[in-house]
């Protein structure tokens, strides 16, 4: 039996942390999760990680090669290997790349979710082909990965890439960064929240959403109130694309993407987002711009797509190694 | 007597086109200008400046040798080697390269003067030994050129880098693009001016400014007012200073650079408009890029910075091509 190379793709998130053996075209032949317990020290993680992927070594017998480990992770550093001061867990600044290289002596690589994401629409999704393109990760929060020729931009600290963080609103609603209006607590699924809640004080349509206190509103609740009709639902998302559509107006002009392509829990809502999105940023494109850039949905639907782009992080360096 | 390798160095403006014969260290060691005829083809202003470079060839004798031509142009488009449509002069789509190899066969490139400007400063000026940079040329427009891994960011399409025409406030002043609320319109030679019409009529401070037309009133007027601390140019230049450097405050949430650089003539304004500009980016900063990016004039001080600029291009490209 012939040996298939795989990349150990793993996704370190406050609750779970996600992984699995990704061969070279983006199937992900085994898979599996632990609890973080993001109160534990990063070394207990991984102890317990390995333990679990020395389990699925076994299991796949002499029929894969480990060649590589990419690593997503919040606040993650790729020129350094680090994960430094992660909010939703309690490991301070953690070596992470010395900690895996204990345990398996192989190429390894982290980076944030949104950046591996965005390799991950690269290697195997919707930017197949593109030097220049934009990932917008819609998840409790907002994330960016950026592409310029072909290379993720990192910046000359490796922070690049925090759209989520462009103050939109002078003054605006307080963002869980400390200052306020920026676009994150306006397009992602706390922002779509918070907009419910605004448009429940501010208009007087009858909503199914009036029920739900916001600690237990979800934007799948908001997403099945809008497939209802509700029009505090459907104001809500028609706010979220605006604003973010006017964003990414601003995106382009910064960087001229071939496509700019919506990632997470929030840009599965379809046209309910994508709708007044394209809408506001071609309305609000330069005119040199207009009808080039594409807004396109994420096209890593094939399994786990955070772990498919931390292992993709991984395939992409050891493609660029090669060259 | 050795000869000296040259870049010839273009800068075609809607007035006067500039050129001059660059070494690789960045010295002009030759230059001159001609008007630029904006309602003329693109084809007899570059008959008349080969004209102008082969006397100058002549008048070095043995003691240069051409390696090269760069070129900076409104609307260029580096990818294509044309200039498209530019609002000043009378030219639609012009091939400059194929035009420019009529004459010298010579590697020869062109771009818009902001990204000539980005390469002059990482060649002769204040980006040296820089990967990740942005200058801001702030002329009676606002143009930027960034760099990313030591490359001009030119998008999927060779316009990327329009940091002038990102809507800063959203229904804002009218700008030349068409629509409202630009950068441009409020940091800029043109923008200033605005502002000082817009105090003028806001406030009741007595103001030397008071007895100049629109039309006449010049970004030196105001310069030349704040330092005999006219409150209407200093509050003029504050305000532009805050905008500018909450704009500034975003880019770097984006590209995360080194340095940005501001360059051209408002820019020499010193402490007028940078001091006010670095308050408002740190004041506006995202907590993890704090304090690492910093606001520096340029560096290009050696003569005229748009030929340099435009010299730099190729010395660049040359560079490249070598390694």
């Amino acid at each position: 039996m012939e040996r298939v190379d795989v990349v150990l793709g793993i996704d370190i998130g406050g609750t779970n942390t996600e992984f699995g053996f990704v061969d070279k075209d983006g199937k992900c032949v085994l898979e599996g999760s632990i609890t973080t317990n993001a109160q534990e020290p990063a070394e207990r993680l991984f102890e317990r990680l390995f333990a679990k992927v020395t389990e699925m070594e076994l299991q796949a017998g002499d029929g894969l090669q480990l060649v590589g480990i990419g690593i997503g992770a919040p606040n993650a550093n790729y020129y350094k290997g680090t994960v430094e001061q992660p909010p939703n867990l309690n490991w301070g600044i953690v070596d992470v790349i010395n900690i895996v290289r204990g345990y398996r002596n192989l190429p390894a690589a982290i980076t944030n979710d949104a950046n591996a994401a965005a390799i991950g629409e690269m290697q195997f999704g919707a930017a197949r082909g593109m030097k220049n393109f934009i990932v917008i990760t819609l998840g409790t929060g907002l994330g960016s990965g950026i592409v310029v020729n072909g290379s993720v931009v990192y910046g000359h600290d490796g922070f690049a890439g925090e759209i989520g963080h462009v103050i939109v609103v002078p003054g605006g609603r307080e963002c869980g960064c400390g200052r306020n209006g920026c676009l994150e607590a306006y397009a992602s699924a706390s922002g779509i929240r918070r907009t419910v809640f605004e448009l429940l004080c501010d208009d007087n349509d009858a909503s199914l959403l009036r029920d739900i206190p916001f600690n237990q509103l979800t934007a799948k609740d908001i997403y099945d109130a809008a497939m209802q009709d509700d029009a505090i639902a459907l104001k809500a998302f028609e706010f979220t694309g605006e604003i973010l559509g006017e964003t990414l107006a601003n995106s382009v002009a910064y960087l001229s993407p071939e496509a700019i392509i919506l990632f997470g829990g929030l840009a599965a809502s379809g046209d309910l987002l994508f709708k007044p999105a394209q809408e506001a940023m071609e309305s609000n494109m330069l005119n040199i711009f207009a009808g080039k850039t594409r807004l396109l949905p994420s096209a890593l639907t094939n399994g786990n797509t955070a772990v498919l782009g931390a292992a993709a992080l991984m395939w992409n360096d050891l493609a660029a190694a090669k060259n």
